[in-house]
């Protein structure tokens, strides 16, 4: 499924069919956490930014609207009007950062809903039961997300479980799509090695995951705060020992800068809500850095965000124009800023495959990895 | 400018032509207080939901981001990348219902502005200048919407008053039109007529104005609080004494059977926020009646929110998704709701044209003048 077609040191230029289409990577995925991009953003936006798979998250559709609920409408991609690949994530990091009162016993874990209190016990089988009922083309093995800094020894044995789950993932994802009334039959499964900043049980981990011989592999519990140099070391070392036939998935990252500096290091897929987290702000990204359109200095510019950008926001609307809007509160800031921000993101990625396609991606990285993350 | 085509009983099919193009007449007017849509809509999406003639607000913009930045930026219609044509009200409506501790005199009006309590001016020749600064095709006279109920002599010296101003914003707005570095030399005027529910006052008032020979006039100051019959019999009493050749425009009207009821009495040019307020709030207008898509009989409801409707949202979304992005609290419900409940109210003044055109007006004021008002 995963087609290797050009590689320059540790960066990959593949390719990698799902049953809604083929993505090609390196690839950011847009966040559509309830299934629905936050800023307004329809699906009909998410092609013109220039999407190729969107992200949506198992846990808050479980709680709400249900995925029962989803599953008897056809699936996630026919209740958002989302034709092309979606990724779900397995509910465990969310589990471990928004809920609240959790116990994790070998079977699973048991926690409160954030919007009712409700409570709920969601264990492999469960992740995967949802994830089938949602019908995306990639689901996530259910894991459990170590905070960093944790004892070792807790990693330790949080990772052996998390070994444990994966196994029964994939036994639970096989039997459920195989199932008459499946909702895709097609469903992918990546695993995720875990391991917090440790090297060795990276390592460990990722040998042991690896020889479930799976669709793809993610690094998890990344960005939860530890240094960027910690998170690059931490890619270096397990990339190592990740299937090279295989894509390989960087979770919750990041800046421009870090996704040029994963690219580097051999990943293939990223997802993050700072675009749209950022555009809700009015931090935008440009080519020369990120700017905050609620400065005075916009007052009376009447450019587009960035020049050289061809977005449907840059095309049409001036700076002057945005920031009046933010500083009038109007909903469409929000909205035209989440625009830009993703189409920058897809067009970052888009220039970096085309960089990789010309043997030319060590140039990019030279100019852009630093220059985009700054604040101009 | 104003071009009658064809007349049932007192409904008028006609044309109106402005700097930026012929508007069909009878037309709702969408409304873009500070230069924007509500509930996220972009200039685009203007264009989808079949918007001939979009109003912006005086003394919003005045207060921000200021007129004479958006004249130094070439103007309302470059400013907001909306090139069709703009109407502009007067700021009058908004400084007697917004605007705090007001002092009124012979010259105009002192106020506080809503926004960040500074002092304003403003009278005939300053509304004017801020409308000839914005460059709107049609400009509102300044008036004084009294309140409903006001003492009788305090309304009749409230209109001789508005029609002294009425006289000076003529004036002014002559003046500043043929200034050569003018925004919008074409810009029209639109006189108002003032009275509360005081027949004889309305009609003297209508009288006087009439005199004036402008391109256009306006009943303002009903819609606060008096009956619908109460208004109804209002625009009867006025429209016998306004010119026939000169659209008429009431301010602020309203539920889609108030606006059938003012066609019926000959009116051209509605406007109300009610299709953007109720849209995000989830009341959506359909050929049935309004319905609240928070309604949890709309949980696994797959049709759109009306078979019949041709707009964008209707096309693709259903009415379990929509339900769902207003429980989930996602900008994107306001979006779509307000993007349905625009295009269904100018679906309506062209289905009103279409039956004016083919003689069947009175056809479509029976099946739907009570019926598209209830909540169903």
């Amino acid at each position: 499924m995963y087609e290797l077609l050009r590689e320059e040191l540790h960066a990959r230029r593949g390719r990698f069919t799902t049953p809604h289409g083929v993505v090609q990577t390196p690839v950011f995925m847009n966040v559509g956490t309830q299934a629905a991009i936050k800023g307004a953003l329809s699906a009909e936006d998410l092609e013109r930014v220039g999407c190729q798979i969107e992200l949506s998250n198992t846990y808050h559709l479980h709680v709400r609207p249900g995925d029962s609920l989803i599953r008897d409408r056809g699936g996630l991609h026919r209740f958002m009007t989302w034709d092309k690949p979606i990724l779900t994530d397995s509910g465990g990091f969310q589990i471990f950062s928004l809920a609240e009162l959790r116990s994790i016993k070998e079977e699973g874990v048991t926690f409160h809903s954030h919007v009712d209190g409700r409570k709920i016990f969601m264990g492999p089988e469960e992740s995967m039961r949802i994830q089938a009922n949602l019908g995306s083309d990639i689901a996530m093995a259910f894991d459990e997300c170590c905070k960093i800094p944790s004892p070792y020894e807790y990693v330790k044995a949080s990772c052996e479980r998390t070994t444990r789950w994966l196994a029964r993932c994939k036994k639970a994802l096989a039997a459920y799509t195989s199932e008459d009334e499946a909702v895709n039959p097609g469903q992918l499964l990546f695993g995720i090695n875990q391991g917090a900043v440790f090297a060795d049980l990276r390592v460990e981990h990722m040998k042991q995951i690896a020889e479930l011989d799976l669709p793809g592999y993610a690094i998890g519990g990344l960005a939860v705060g530890e240094t960027w140099q910690e998170m690059y070391d931490t890619i270096e070392i397990v990339e190592e020992h990740m299937p090279k036939d295989r894509p390989r998935y960087l979770m919750g990252v990041g800046t421009p800068g870090n996704i040029i500096e994963g690219v580097a290091r051999g990943v293939d897929f990223f997802d993050c809500v700072m675009p749209a987290r950022n555009g809700r702000h009015g931090h935008l990204f440009t080519w020369n850095g990120i700017i905050n359109i609620k400065n005075e200095k916009y007052l009376r510019d009447d450019t587009p965000i960035d020049p050289s950008c061809g977005c449907p926001v840059c095309r049409r609307y001036s700076k002057a124009y945005l920031r009046h809007l933010f500083k009038a509160e109007e909903m469409l800031a929000m909205r035209l800023s989440v625009a830009h921000n993703l189409y920058f993101y897809n067009d970052l990625l888009k220039r970096i495959r085309e960089s990789l396609d010309e043997g030319r991606f060590g140039a990019i990285r030279d100019e852009f990895s630093k220059k985009l993350d700054k604040r101009i």
